[in-house]
């Protein structure tokens, strides 16, 4: 590409509006523009770094035998009305009438569709397992949109689908992704993480994230230091004590003054116990109604945790001014005993070790001591309620955990038959019988994973592109025009590049020397030639490697060898 | 591709609303599915096809020199208020509210998405000329969808928009983007006529359309035999006689009876009258109003013709029940003289030829006889307004025009400044002056590519691709796959022309040999290869080219070199 023919369109300054790392960089580096809330223009540069996204995921999908498919954006409501997901989804999926007055959505998912083609199409075991993909535009009309192709409104993603007539065959084909996916972003160049995760509203058995580390990551994931084990922390386990907590009760459970004393600290301090000793009382709001959640002192209630535990659609921390208002009880003081309002009481087992606590007495300034779990009040369901952190004991060896920071740039799910069931698709067994296929989905962020590079890479000067993503591996930079010779040979070695198959640019534009070089490195082009005066009467060509910031000399004839010895051929364009 | 992983999803039937045999056949070989009405998933054989499209028109596009971009499907309002098409575009714009209730547009094409993006990012002389491209989806609420992929609600297009700083510059990018259309449509393997064309709602000053020559074509196109003109019917001119037309006046203007007698034919019959001295009189109705059009007897008034005469946005032949009721004149009687109403008066150049005509009287069974144009009817307009047609004299030669049936895939554009005066798209030119810059605007229907092939090269056995556009090139069918030897040796012919980077498929599924040929036929593969029974013994498949139906014996071991020298190399996937 010859930049005089080109539209670069680096910017100084990042869009005031722009929250984070990636999006600030892509913008000054002429890749995306803004159009609307959460709605980008992909400029030529960002384009060519989706582009790469897309080849990669489209060449391992492939040859892991799934199917390409496009389905469209515009879906009708009846699909959506036959899953429930018409009523279930919220305010994300976007509703509109075409011309006809015909109710219609724009799609933030393919669920829907795919099966509603399978059900027509695939009728018998013997066309089974079928994995489909597509790499296309979805909506979600996310309420907030504000970090640029991390979460936007409009966005490309790869999404998949399989059916199968057996569990076994799914696992096989969830192992067949899971490998994919790892293919995937190692290729991409990527430092990643696949963990254990909820599987959120989508719903289905199992499912994995995988997640690009990087400070400014979203998500917190924990991994053992000992094995392989790692997990969102939505969805983490650690390996709990066993035995009993605290003390035998002296006596009774009975009341104690604790007035203005509200939280855990507070009210251990006060009376001289053990946080892991205070049974921590909340109220969640979730699908089904009120919920009240209790654990130690020490922890903390995880709402997809308790989702999980009382088989909800969601949950969530109730608002404290409606707990009060609701229920008539002052927050800081509430407990699990005779707590007004019959809710369901949901505890985290290691509240069930405790041999008594203290929790709130549901009034204001007092709490109960000498409680006993099972004798002073009965729990509906003991579960793993609480949140792991850093430093909690793996729960597969005999490691310790850490965490890390991630960001999710895939998502793969067995489904089983939650969507076939609803929206019958079913198929013949050997014996001729009729049964619902069982489904997995995979789903891979494209513009997500570009913005996820950069996130992991990038340093004061701007964007550091792992090779396989960059919108070109390498630059020419003749820095004097007007020597004719010298512009010959920056010429000689473009030409060679690309014969090559490599993406590669000239910067022939009659900018200042300064203005050319800051574009490279903004850019994060992986190898940068400049050919200055001094350097070309010397024969020689200055190579920068962006990463680590190292410059060679090498001889104006070995730049182009340079480059191809240093860019993986797959990489290059067709 | 293995077929018994594979999802071929041919039917015996086409659905019952196929209207059009594209779109029968592309349902039948399991190309497509409706979804909604005109609303299609593409299944993997589709997707395949599409690909190919999408892959030459890139390569072309990006040859060129157009740079590639991808725009986004979902629109704000606040742009299409500024190009006024907000309220001019009608019901085929798809309008709805995001959660915010802001207005939004399902984009039908970009000129506003693009102009806003160059109005940022654009500004200098330095940077023109420049051309975006980008391969997506558009969305269009036609009223009545019922051709498949040949006019779908939501389908892919490529649309490219430029931006110069001269019309020379224009002129020469539209010239360069005429010649790229005519690869791609050569290198896609169709029958095709560039045609001039009329600009339509798009606006702006020259246009062409692409043709794919079809006799199912929706459109009609006019050539000639001796020189290179051809045009659309909308925009086809004829080379006109010269001198006067009819008969001096014997008398003055008189009124005739002419009881139920409303035809040219039955009036100039009834007269002994040639047709072409009757002064056929029409009302139309523009976006400006109503306005009356005359023409010759033997001829016939072109809308498009119409329109850009009065420079109207749109024009079309009135409802007659309004116009009686509008003008109180019986249809089948009116004339332009006194006509009531005061409407513009248009007529074609010929009118003004004739010495002497017949008209309507504008009152029930009586007709004008010896009206003289300019003696007792004024025109104010005379232009040309009548449709050409086969037999005609060539406009440019000395030849005679010749009619076809088209199928219109591209169509390319000077738009001038039409779209960016409105939308502020200005740029400095050389002295610091600012103008608006000038735009050119090119799209290509991907979908309609691959249907108009299907119109174009079909038989009774179902569809027969150009090699370049077919989803495999070649498949090797094994008929009996209890024959470990044959089973063998069919797989090693797949291997090899999988090896040669072609798409091929080998039939690998326990179905009936007439099912597999059947498929195969359907489905259009140029190269069928069967390895059957007795021709295995003696060493030879049989290879069937499917456009001339011959079949050849080759030996087992030149099978793949003979479909590898057949396939050209552009064809083949990376």
């Amino acid at each position: 590409m010859r930049l005089s023919r080109y539209l670069l369109a680096t910017l100084r300054e990042a869009p005031k509006d722009a929250e984070v790392t990636s999006y600030k960089l892509m913008a000054r580096a002429g890749m995306v523009r803004q159009l609307a809330a959460g709605i980008y223009d992909l400029l030529p540069t960002g384009l060519r770094v989706i582009r790469h996204v897309e080849r990669i995921v489209r060449e391992e999908m492939n040859r892991a035998g799934a199917l390409e498919v496009s389905l469209p954006v515009v879906q009708p409501a009846e699909l959506w009305k036959e899953s429930n997901r018409w009523d279930e989804y919220g305010k994300e999926l976007l509703r509109f009438k075409d011309r006809h007055e015909r109710d219609f959505v724009l799609g933030p998912t393919h669920e829907e569709v795919i099966s509603d083609l399978v059900r027509r199409d695939v009728s018998s075991y013997r066309q089974l397992p079928l994995n489909f993909y597509q790499i296309h535009t979805k909506f979600r009309d996310e309420i907030r949109p504000r970090f640029g192709l991390m979460r936007g409104r409009e966005f490309v993603m790869k999404d998949a689908y399989s059916f199968h007539a057996s569990q076994a065959s799914l696992d096989d084909e969830y192992d067949k992704m899971y490998a994919a996916y790892t293919r995937i972003f190692t290729r991409c160049g990527l430092e990643f993480r696949a963990v254990e995760a909820d599987t959120g509203s989508i719903g289905g058995s199992a499912s994995h994230e995988f997640m690009v580390l990087a400070e400014s990551g979203e998500d917190e994931i924990l991994f053992s230091d000992a094995c392989d084990y790692a997990a969102n922390v939505e969805k983490a386990t650690f390996r709990r004590g066993e035995g009993p907590i605290g003390t035998l009760p002296v006596s009774g459970m009975a009341e104690v003054s604790t007035p203005n004393l509200r939280s855990i600290a507070e009210v251990s301090n006060f009376l001289g116990a053990a946080a892991q000793t205070m049974i921590k009382t909340l109220v969640f709001e979730t699908s089904d109604g009120y919920v009240l959640a209790c654990c130690t002192g020490d922890r903390d209630v995880g709402e997809a945790k308790l989702k999980n535990a009382v088989g909800a659609a969601w949950a969530k921390f109730a608002e404290l001014t409606e707990v009060e208002k609701k229920f008539g009880v002052p927050v800081g003081f509430l407990g699990p005993v005779k707590f007004p309002g019959k809710l369901k009481i949901v505890v985290d087992r290691d509240v069930m070790r405790l041999q008594s606590g203290i929790t709130g007495a549901n009034r204001t300034d007092f709490h109960l001591q000498h409680v006993v779990p099972g004798r002073d009040f009965q729990a509906d369901l003991v579960a793993d309620l609480v949140t792991a952190r850093a430093g909690d004991p793996c729960p597969r060896s005999n490691g310790t955990l850490s965490s890390a920071r991630g960001i999710e740039v895939g998502h793969i799910f067995k489904l089983g038959t939650k969507y076939s069931e609803k929206l019958g698709v079913t198929f013949l067994d050997e014996q001729g019988k009729s049964a619902p296929m069982l489904m997995g989905c995979y789903g891979i962020g494209i513009g997500r994973t570009a913005a996820a590079a950069i996130e992991q890479n990038h340093d004061d000067k701007g964007i550091v592109w792992p090779t396989a993503l960059a919108p070109f591996a390498a630059a020419v930079v003749p820095l004097d025009l007007r020597n004719d010779d010298l512009c010959t040979a920056a010429e000689r070695i473009y030409q060679d590049i690309l014969d090559a198959g490599i993406d590669v640019y000239i910067d022939d534009r009659s900018e200042r020397p300064g203005v050319k070089l800051n574009d490279c490195e903004l850019l994060g082009i992986p190898y940068r030639i400049v050919l200055g005066k001094r350097g070309f009467e010397n024969g020689i060509a200055e190579i920068t490697d962006r990463r680590t910031s190292t410059m060679q000399e090498v001889p104006l004839g070995d730049a182009a060898h340079y480059v191809r010895e240093r860019t993986p051929n797959t990489t290059r364009s067709a």
